[in-house]
């Protein structure tokens, strides 16, 4: 396939950035990487891997001469670091991020745009509890979907271009409105990653007669806390950048948590039956 | 070894009674295992796969020449399963049970135990997804902990025998009272069972423009709704047989979620720091 762009820029060589910048190169879309970042250790791992052709710690270095800028750092980290490599990007460079919020990044970044430049705000649905240059991995999006929002500043080509690259990791690319995109997010993503969090809050330090209550669960405590792992840094951001969505998608779990609860206090088995039976359903349909 | 029973007579040839009964025939702690159920077909499976020597779907003719009931029924169908085997159980024989709740358990079956005869309560802190004969596994409970609750009527020699059982199984087995039991497992199983069924009973249905949000959930949302996919009938036993501990375990995760809750909606950032990190030290520990 010919490249689609000379010089991709990539902003946070970790997970999903250094995955992309591996597919990238080995299908030829791109004819040089270069990587920001912000510790020389990761940019060396990334080096030494072949993700990147050069490594920088600049912004304006890491801007000169990119046609395309890929923003793979953390949601709230993503307007500063554009704003520092605008005095050296070349005038018609396309702009993309991989953010798990759409909304709040297409606001923010737009009006940092050049009069040239185009924006393609995206979301790849993909994910591991690793984090880094070691762990990028050629196969981390195939069979997955990748979200593209259009807005505003996505001219037709800057999408189109921006959609080949991403259907050349194997995932499936649907587009929808940034608003659409936070919403469903904050349901499917959010809330989960949420209520794992709390789940496991609350458990800590639960001691019954000098017994650590946790300590004595199997499997199921062990998957409906598994992400509660996750980075703190990444979801801060993304629930400062989505909160509407995710408070309007709390209110939602808790109309059912108050349900549940009211039956089994009652003692009400038809009601307990009804939740209990569509939560299963629900779980049935999602194999 | 010696065999601790002439007869055991499992009450229920599911996952659970049927793996013991296949470990307790290969070990030679018992010489015979009689199964009691409620469908030929599933007791056809355990004749033909070797976990039961005779079959039967009526109570008086299980209960005739076991010195050993195990109960591995739902749990508030124990005390009718009991009831009907007692006029043919020999005087001495000794009553166990494999629910995932002790107090209401133990005081429902001793006050049915004839006057020479001993009752142990046990759990087997052990599942899958799968159920019935079919699914009995010798390796279910390697590893894994069986929870031993001892009671007024359990006997020094009947506790001692139903231990070797379940340590021949190749789990450890822990003593504790039945409410502490109940109380622990409130918080560790039967609080992440409700947490999943709330969060997937409230994502059931739920659209945004056109497109249903569970769909768009990756790996996260899967984990954490997992268990959403368990029995009904099961958990409508241990809801109704264990309220008053997961009502007060579910009050715990409502006051953790408040906190949360507040926090995302006053963006106060230390607080939600303080919540995500307490989840995640919490994991890291579970590990």
């Amino acid at each position: 396939m010919a490249a689609l762009f000379r010089q991709m820029t990539v902003c946070g060589v970790g997970l999903i950035g250094g995955s992309l910048a591996l597919i990238a190169k080995r299908e030829g879309l791109v004819e040089r990487v270069v990587g920001l970042g912000r510790t020389q250790k990761n940019l060396d791992v990334a080096l030494e891997r072949g993700i990147i052709d050069e490594a920088t710690r600049d912004p304006l270095t890491a801007a000169r001469s990119a046609d395309l800028v890929m923003l793979a750092v953390p949601v709230r980290t993503m307007p500063a670091t554009l704003a520092a490599m605008m005095p050296a990007l070349p005038p018609h460079a396309v702009i993309t991020d991989v953010g798990s919020v759409k909304g709040w990044v297409v606001r923010e970044l737009e009006p940092l745009l050049g009069p040239r430049m185009a924006l393609v705000g995206v979301h790849p649905v993909a994910g591991k509890e690793t984090t880094g240059a070691a762990a990028a991995d050629e196969g981390l999006f195939a069979g997955r979907l990748t979200i593209v929002t259009p807005s505003a500043r996505s001219t037709p080509q800057a999408l189109d271009a921006i959609e080949r690259l991403w259907r050349a990791t194997g995932s499936r690319a649907e587009r929808m409105t940034p608003e659409e995109h936070d919403q469903i997010l904050a349901h499917a993503s959010h809330l989960p990653q949420m209520v794992a969090t709390v789940l496991a809050a609350a458990l800590a330090g639960e001691r019954v007669g000098g017994r650590e209550a946790a300590a004595y669960g199997a499997g199921g405590l062990r998957d409906t806390t598994r992400i509660a792992a996750s980075s703190a840094e990444m979801w801060r951001d993304i629930v400062l950048t989505n909160r509407d969505a995710i408070v309007a998608a709390l209110a939602r779990f808790r109309l059912t948590l108050d349900q549940l609860e009211r039956a089994i206090g009652a003692g009400d088995v038809e009601r307990f039956e009804e939740v209990f039976n569509r939560g299963r359903a629900m779980r049935e349909a999602l194999k």
